[in-house]
């Protein structure tokens, strides 16, 4: 298959999706952003590379660094982490207090903001630093050595962060962490800040579409994990969109507010797309749209 | 593969499973049903069909039919019934009134019971008679013409259905029925009551693992939209246990308070699991665990 | 005190809100009616009555139903009836399905919809007859033995009210109805419709102001249950914005969406004030704003 | 009245329910309280002082403390406060995030503990010094100037506090706060801790039934913000039982989980009531139990 030709297509069609809809703007960082850039990788499990666009432009991974937290936290102990997050689409808003609620401090999710929460803290305690693990696992796995955070989108975020302090501490509530309230939040905003390009993404992933072998040979999750890690992706990637995304583009992926998503083609291939420009979901407009003629155009799709 | 031996391994690890839970007590018809019965039916595309238990015994499917009467409304005008019906994972119990008026009656996805009654009414209207189209197509996939629905069944559901009309009253409340709410009521009771074996529902779904062909050649949904209903099968098929069942099984399924499940490989085979004890979620507890059983020995997954 | 002096000053000062808010318009026989009328009667307990505008012209008293329904029940079996309705303020919108799914088919108060129904439900079974009991205890009361419904704004309410029977099959599928629900139905739709003026309605509320004493000597409720039925007015008798009627106007109250109120000054007087346009709680606008004068400047309030 | 009869009458009348539910065990401070105290004290407006039982004992006041920072922040800016908090009652948990999330962060009412935040952040803000406001006024109005908080209780509170320090971050993402969190939750655990009797608690709230004037005959509030607030506490002040409560009972009540309750005849007297277990509601069993025959045995009620 002409990877090349099917991104330059790709490339044409999104055109007028390109800036549509709004950049998230609750922090600078994120709203002075040009909602005007494109940028598309394909990494194939047999090591080819093919990208469009701004692909060496690094953005605010946000949300996608949950799906590495989460590998690193199965890596360790898969299932005691299960017993404090469920697996279930959250079916509200990807902040909601109310269900973290009425659920007893079980977040629904690994990939809401709760259930992201209650993963930091697993990997903080696992690790004694969590940020020190993730930097490790994207840089290695994509061969970039000065990937890191941003740490004026950190800041930011902290300031901003009353909700999810609010989130912090209802977990605290019930019990379902165990690391200090402080420490957890500022790990989580570190996380979010990750500052990574769409070739970075979608190297740093690729162990997604191998079963689970890191880019060395070695595994960072079993054949079993990885295949119920793509699940987990599937049915809570996108946000409230995600049976939608289903439906519509048929892949595994997750989003970011700083409008990247990573997508899982099992066996074959992950891609990374960005355009800064959100839909109502809080996905990426250009994106989605990027995606949905990639599985068209190839016919690759899990369904 | 040696499906014989894969499907007698199943029954065996699976024995002390079956009757674990408790069969749907709510009308006599399901809770007289003995709970200690199990059966399973693979139908591959090359025509081989692989059974073992019970498979000749017929259960009342449920809401296994809602995946029959979607397909017919899809196959007659795919875009309509999208307005009036989500593809979202509901998040909350499968017979939600609350959401379906904070959604100002639209309901979250066409398997949920409120979403079954929109697709219901839709069939109804445009065939003038959704019973005979629902029997014509189960019939003729699975070759047997005597299938038809339980009246003993569909009278009980009726009269202790006071939880599904205010459903379609709520529905007419906004607008969301264009037949009226007794004929709806009548018809939906109908096919809940539908009464099949497990070796006639693998049968009769066989054209969600055909991309879309039906058993003598002609299409009944293109390869994009039986693509998509495998993945609304997969994101909201088994009532709010839909990201477990991915997690753990991995492949499209819609299940029902009879005990059966209906399951797609996509492109190899479709499956249908029966076993009538029920697990929290209301999905069958054996059955779930066979077709977990299924897809580890197999290795037949879609992620 | 110079009654005729404080509603003369009372519509002076209310002109600017006559006609603030808009009708209720969800049925033709309310959507019709001139928003710009206003009518006050205050009825003594010594037998005098004050009036000021159009205190003669009849008006649909909808809600302002459901005092006489309760104190009709109350009066037959005050204990009874408590054990399916509770006596709570709802604190969420006035017709909510949600509550009263949460709370297993237990309505909040017999003020919202729900409870109303209950009550209506009792009422028919202990009389055979909910209608009859009602016309006789305001035509006795009021002395006017024409009231009745408005057989038009009872059919369109009917043909309207998919809602109220979403309401109704939700409460017999917890099998909180002892009457069919169609019954149970055309009784409530009928006492929405019940047409009355100022006038009437303040006298036929007499009892409310003597402890329970109606207009010719003899009980409808003890003293304690007089009491009682006023507290829940006070908490419960003005949709979700009881607490700030009871805040600016202090007395207990009930309101209907036709625009009435019916307010009690314990051991003094009913007063019933009439305005069609309602304000964002469907509580009449004017009506609310003349109350609040009437406690004000006569000092007349339960705090 | 012989108001010591009636006192020695309810004491003997209540025997049974004291001790009856559980005593407050979320802190050590109220979980070791001795469950078989009782006591009641009677402040008449003319000066007379009557009680029965251990009238002398300190308590937590708990959220009685709520009833004097709003009165202090009426007193400065009665206009203001309302712009940031409701009157309604909550119809839901005193302490729901959920509602909070809905009404865009603002509190139902002063009297649940989001809006009790949002109170003391006000008083704090206007005083420079909330828990100096608060002791003033309390020991003024008892006469008794040692009193104070318990630093033990407050500790406790603010170790146990993670649900609390949610909402006040939760009112902070909605710009509802205007101190910082850490300093509006020191404030509001501190004045959950002050310790009183019931002589102390029902001689410092007689402005309440004294039309808003002072012991030493100034006004803290006027006329109208005096029945305003007892309206709040009607409508408001006994978690989810102020409808059953004011069913009941019929007077203006303020309850905290220590165990007491102070409630109001306008016009009349205050009376504080104490034992230390809790109903459901989380309101003292007894103490509910006690003002309900005193208003039977008094005839004192506002309906």
């Amino acid at each position: 298959m002409d990877l090349d030709g099917v991104l330059a297509e790709i490339r044409a069609q999104v055109e007028p999706s390109i800036g549509r809809g709004a950049v998230a703007d609750y922090i600078p960082g994120l709203a002075s952003v040009d909602p005007h850039q494109f940028a598309m990788t394909v990494a194939m499990n047999d090591g080819a590379v093919h990208s469009i666009g701004d692909s060496d432009v690094r953005f605010s991974v946000q949300s996608i660094s949950k799906v590495f937290t989460l590998a690193l936290v199965m890596a360790r102990d898969s299932n005691d982490v299960w017993q404090r997050v469920g697996r279930e689409p959250s079916g509200s808003p990807f902040n909601s207090l109310l269900q973290l609620d009425q659920e007893a401090g079980i977040p629904r999710n690994p990939f809401i903001n709760a259930g992201a929460l209650v993963v930091t803290d697993r990997l903080h305690r696992l690790t004694g630093d969590a940020r020190s693990a993730l930097c490790d696992l994207v840089r290695t796995e994509s061969g970039v050595p000065e990937i890191g955070g941003d740490e004026a989108v950190a800041r930011s975020e902290s300031e901003r962060g009353h909700r999810i302090a609010a989130m912090a501490h209802l977990l605290a509530s019930y019990d379902n962490l165990e690391c200090p309230v402080d420490e957890v939040l500022e790990q989580y905003f570190w996380q979010c800040s990750l500052s990574m390009s769409c070739r970075e993404l979608a190297l740093a992933g690729g162990w997604l579409a191998r079963n689970g072998f890191r880019a060395h040979g070695s595994r960072l999750l079993s054949l079993s994990q990885t295949k119920r890690l793509n699940a987990v992706m599937l049915t809570c990637g996108t946000y409230d969109a995600a049976g939608e995304f289903a439906y519509r583009v048929g892949v595994p992926a997750k989003s970011g507010v700083g409008g990247g998503i990573l997508a899982v083609i099992p066996g074959v291939c992950t891609i990374c797309v960005w355009s800064p420009a959100l839909g109502p979901s809080g996905n990426s407009t250009a994106g989605v749209a990027a995606l949905d003629l990639f599985t068209t155009l190839t016919g690759w799709s899990i369904f």
